[in-house]
């Protein structure tokens, strides 16, 4: 999507050769109207799909997510983090490995809102090793329903995450797909 | 707001006599449609204010303050919780005392994105104790710039929080209020 490239290439920050910081549009501060357009994107790439519900995370998939399902018309839960693996009966755990932060977390999702027989579209804000999108899968997977897509804002192609995805049949969905990151520059896929 | 009182009276659950769970359509699962007119409508009560931010906290207000920033064309931040105080030079804190959990959080945001001499309206899923919504405008002090009012989507007037920030000469603009919870029951204010 050219409008998330330009935001990109103007606002990005490349930290090294695999982090990109782009917390002035997506992470931390937050542009509405993108948000609004990348929503908009994911209900057109998906809306053959049957979709009946989104799947996020928190915190910075929300934004897209809500905006995805304010077109799609359906519901969106988000998926907590939490440190430990303590879970209540009532929640689907599954554990996520953060590469960047170098730490294990537990994603939660209560069981009442995710039931079985959905047609769910995970979306996320970036996809690198592909550990927190396996892991919304896998939550899924549990509650005896069907991933119809993977929807991602930024991927970094470069990063095991998307071979990962189509290798266990999920279909993946990018709106942006990085090659490389070069002297602080993007090249895109 | 009659849509969302109407929503707390089917879906929330009183679970004793301070805690009201609405995640079936706020906290957890979220209504996108429920959240665009709820953002609709701060847009609406803080049309003439000039603001030119929105600053929310992570997780639960991203939603309604995004859909408010776009309806208000303005950029949302939005403050991250962390366990500790440790937080690095480029960051405003503020200290959240959650009764709730009874624990302390810190909330930070990135100078960058809080300049100063802002117009920032603040918004947050729940008013109570006021603890969230005095630290996010505790950082817009310490930033320079200027609150120009506190959107709400869930007061619990019988609680502390709106008197305090009143006190602090605050306008607070909640979308519903609560008087009390009597029997497993609501009643608004």
């Amino acid at each position: 999507m050219q409008l998330l490239k330009d935001r990109i290439i103007a606002e990005g920050r490349v930290l090294n050769s695999s982090i990109l910081k782009v917390d002035s549009f997506l992470n931390h501060q937050i542009d509405p109207f993108l948000m609004k357009v990348m929503g908009e994107e994911f209900a057109k790439r998906f809306k053959t799909d049957g979709v009946t519900k989104i799947l996020t995370i928190e915190a910075s998939g929300i934004a897209v997510a809500v905006m995805a399902g304010l077109a799609l018309n359906v519901p969106v839960v988000f998926a907590r983090k939490k440190k430990s693996s303590a879970t209540v009966e009532e929640t689907y755990a599954a554990k996520v490995y953060s590469f960047t932060k170098a730490e294990t977390n537990y994603i939660t999702v209560a069981k009442h809102f995710m039931p079985s027989n959905e047609r769910v579209l995970i979306i996320d804000d970036f996809l690198a090793n592909g550990e927190a999108a396996l892991g919304l899968a896998e939550i899924v997977r549990q509650a005896g329903s069907t991933v119809v897509g993977i929807g991602i804002v930024i991927e970094k192609a470069f990063q095991p995450g998307a071979k990962k995805l189509a290798d266990a049949g999920y279909r993946v969905e990018s709106l942006a797909r990085i090659a490389s990151f070069e002297n602080n520059k993007v090249n895109f896929a």
